[in-house]
């Protein structure tokens, strides 16, 4: 600024004779420029050479479609087939579908993952030591945190989207018409598209300009990429959630609800969230029906969304939905119809840069695979050692909730989940407030003010100790899992320090 | 990335042993927090002291609530009373309210001024030599990519807004009830807020989180002030438009459609934008006949928005608007109501930097003060040199648009429109086609397809040369304006080159 304000010789500059200009000009009508002037690409190996990929650089992924996403395997096939090598993954989480994954590894197209989680083969093959480099796993909010400080720097993102313009602006279902597949929101994709060098989004619809509103704007997009195929409808809409009918899981999510409204979080204008799981997402039925019998509406639900929070929603139980995974059809649906379910991104969601949505949380309801005695929760590694879960946004809502209730069945067939000592620390015991299991509660021995009010409430209150010796009592112990001295896992607590490491499972033990 | 991968001595890594943790944990209501753990700050002299606002920093401002706005003049005092010297002011535009910079100006707290336009007594003294430094004058496209590049870095950003949160998610309107003030769009102020080391956010309506969905989001957001007194309604939606019945008007706006109509630009699924000004604005009354007429729709319309075409998007018209600035309370209201009524920010809209919305533009019509025979136009002074006018989107979308129509009076009062030289570039003579007045139209050489196609359809084309021997032998040869040698103004085309100067009025002349 100060430069222009005092420009060296401004009076000898000529009556408009020293701009530029844009040249930009064309005359040709918006229909015609919208077939041949945009940034559709003819082929997606077109568009990876023009993104001028190349060895250690960094590619990334959303895991919206997840189980059904046909993306990631697209994308690593072709770069095989065009000969790339050395690439980072980091991908904003993995299914069971990534298992083809495990060729690239073992060729050498993929050296390093980043991702939230792992299932399937490709965990199983991780936990025995196929990478030589580990994994590193990141939280939702780590992720988007570790994207905006360049700790991880996205050379190439490749994001499925189920419509997009020609020019880019991109959404998680179409806007105009029914056709093609949902997904809903595409929260997680937006620091990708907002921070890395280039972006490919990979459509099988291609709508009018322009497709708003929009989950990416085209101010974001490089090339725009149109497959057939992009995803499987019934393995986007699978995986993660589910209607739980199971009376275990009932007992659970009923008992849940008694904590947090007996623990004060249940008021004229409070705020929730329900994390992936049978018994965490149907907190929200035994929740509903304190708000009707109470007449009391809840101000904003957060995070991963299902149908029972649109539905509420619908019935003007719910203000606001902020949304950055719509974890089913009716969620995808509701976000495309109803104004106040708003889509948000992964930032905003979680990181812990900025005063972001999760701390404004009243509760979250999470689940474990498994809890220790000092609340320490593990939604990462099973009672074998092998990798077979998602960090998700665990650690950063817990944090950041003002009560985090921790929701698991004692035992699970003959494996106790309340344990001495987790396998993997994701969420730390300092932010896990609550323990509810189908055999009692347990309270964080910080949160002597919730146990209080529980006893009060006439809930029965256990020590996390008595609910692992009564879990040890009905299944014994286990042999403890035998591990190798290396380590194929990094876990990042949010803020983007190491928590923990997974090991290579020792299968000659 | 590589070095998490290859953490030194990770194998040491204790179990959970090495995470900092982000101590963010409270426990509090989400209700009880509203009350005392945000953003909100007692005062203004607060919220400027835990800025670091210092000497030689820029404060931005946005122009959305127009001649109503009281945050500049607010804000001026308050740093004035406090002693602040030598800052530099970049607002996106400024009106006849801030009169009052005069003295700020004169007393040493404002030495530098960045702007859309300028009107009223602070223009007057501005052009009589008021400033050592010139203004440097950005249309609304180059300002946004003036602050991307970093060319406009701002130090604190003051930004009113009709609705806030404790958090800082801000909106021209309130999505919650009907009080308060209403601007519609903040597309203007979103750079700032994406950009501005410290943002203070101005509010006179505190509403409950999450303020969803909002045109700024928390996590841009440093500081909220809460007083009494934003801005004047009637200010607010006042201004640059209006709805003419003025019959030279109306017979310009329905020969400017005729053009559209007769050069191919008006066809199923066309794109449009309407200038502020009375013949400009009303041109969208004849396009809506032809529309029905013919049975075609628009695809979107795009830019400072109008009732006028919100009414047109409320019976179908119109699929989509895409909002920077809403010129009236029907518009801001129908952004608040309208699923595809969306709002964009001044990058999206005008970037010259990113593929934007403008270059998505079959036509424009566009207001002018003056027009030369080289087709430059001048909004930006007026015939006696004086500053009275604003770039805006002027040269953003008559450069992006397929077709550019500038709309004029070819005599106001006994002031010819049409000229040998504009007194000032504003929009180079290149992207401007054709010229609509109320003696007849005038097209560019450099278009001779469009010439070819009005011929056809009956339209006379005068040569810009007739139209301005015409206005001369009506109003006669003006005295030429005498001017200093002096320079008050750097005129700056849409890529942030110089375009023009404006020098200094000579009074003794």
């Amino acid at each position: 600024m100060p430069d222009l304000h005092q420009i060296p010789h401004l009076d000898e500059i000529a009556h408009h004779g020293e701009y530029h200009g844009v040249g930009k000009r064309v005359t040709e009508t918006f229909a015609d420029r919208y077939h041949h002037q945009n940034k559709v690409v003819p082929s997606l190996e077109d568009a990876i050479r023009l993104t001028g990929l190349r060895a250690g650089m960094t590619i990334s992924f959303h895991h919206h479609f997840r189980n059904g996403d046909h993306i990631v395997n697209m994308v690593l096939d072709k770069l095989a087939e065009m000969g790339f090598h050395d690439l980072k993954l980091a991908a904003s989480s993995l299914s069971a579908i990534h298992a083809p994954l495990i060729r690239h590894i073992q060729n050498g197209v993929i050296t390093h993952i980043e991702t939230s989680g792992m299932r399937g083969e490709l965990a199983e093959a991780v936990s025995r030591g196929l990478m030589d480099c580990p994994v590193v796993f990141r939280s939702h909010g780590g992720r988007a945190s570790a994207i905006r400080t360049g700790e991880l720097h996205i050379d190439v993102a490749f994001l499925g989207a189920p419509s997009c313009d020609p020019y880019g602006n991109a959404n998680g279902y179409s806007r105009d018409d029914d056709e093609g597949i949902a997904c809903g929101s595409l929260g997680y994709a937006r620091p990708d598209a907002a921070y890395a060098d280039e972006v490919v989004i990979i459509t099988n619809h291609l709508v009018a300009y322009p497709n708003a509103p929009w989950a990416i704007p085209e101010d974001e997009v490089d090339y725009v990429v149109v497959t057939d195929d992009i995803g499987d409808p019934k393995g986007i809409m699978s995986g993660a959630t589910r209607y739980t009918k199971d009376p275990k899981e009932l007992l659970i999510a009923r008992n849940a609800a008694n904590v947090i409204d007996a623990a004060g979080y249940l008021y004229d204008g409070f705020s929730m969230q329900m994390g992936s799981g049978g018994a965490s997402l149907a907190t929200a039925r035994f929740l509903r029906q304190k708000m009707l019998d109470r007449g009391i509406h809840c101000r904003f639900a957060l995070g991963g969304i299902t149908g029972q929070i649109t539905a509420m929603h619908e019935e003007g139980l719910i203000d606001r939905i902020l949304d950055v995974q719509s974890f089913d059809l009716d969620a995808a649906k509701s976000l495309k119809n109803n104004h106040f379910h708003h889509q948000i991104g992964a930032t905003y969601y979680a990181s812990y840069l900025v005063d972001s949505a999760v701390d404004q949380l009243d509760f979250v309801v999470l689940s474990a695979l498994e809890i220790d005695t000092d609340f320490n929760v593990n939604v990462l590694t099973g009672s074998d050692g092998v990798i077979r879960g998602a960090i998700g946004g665990h650690p950063d809502t817990a944090e950041g909730a003002s009560l985090s209730v921790v929701v698991a069945p004692l035992t699970r067939g003959r494996i106790p989940t309340i344990v001495k000592h987790v396998n993997t620390v994701v969420t730390p015991g300092d932010a896990v407030d609550v323990v509810v299991t189908d055999h009692g509660i347990a309270v964080n021995p910080r949160r002597p003010d919730v146990k209080e009010k529980l006893e009060k409430a006439g809930l029965h209150v256990f020590t996390i100790e008595q609910l692992q010796q009564r879990a040890e009592k009905i299944v014994g112990v286990p042999e403890p899992i035998r591990y190798k001295d290396r380590v194929v896992g990094v876990v990042m607590y949010r803020d983007n320090t190491i928590i923990d490491v997974i090991r290579q499972i020792d299968e000659d033990a």
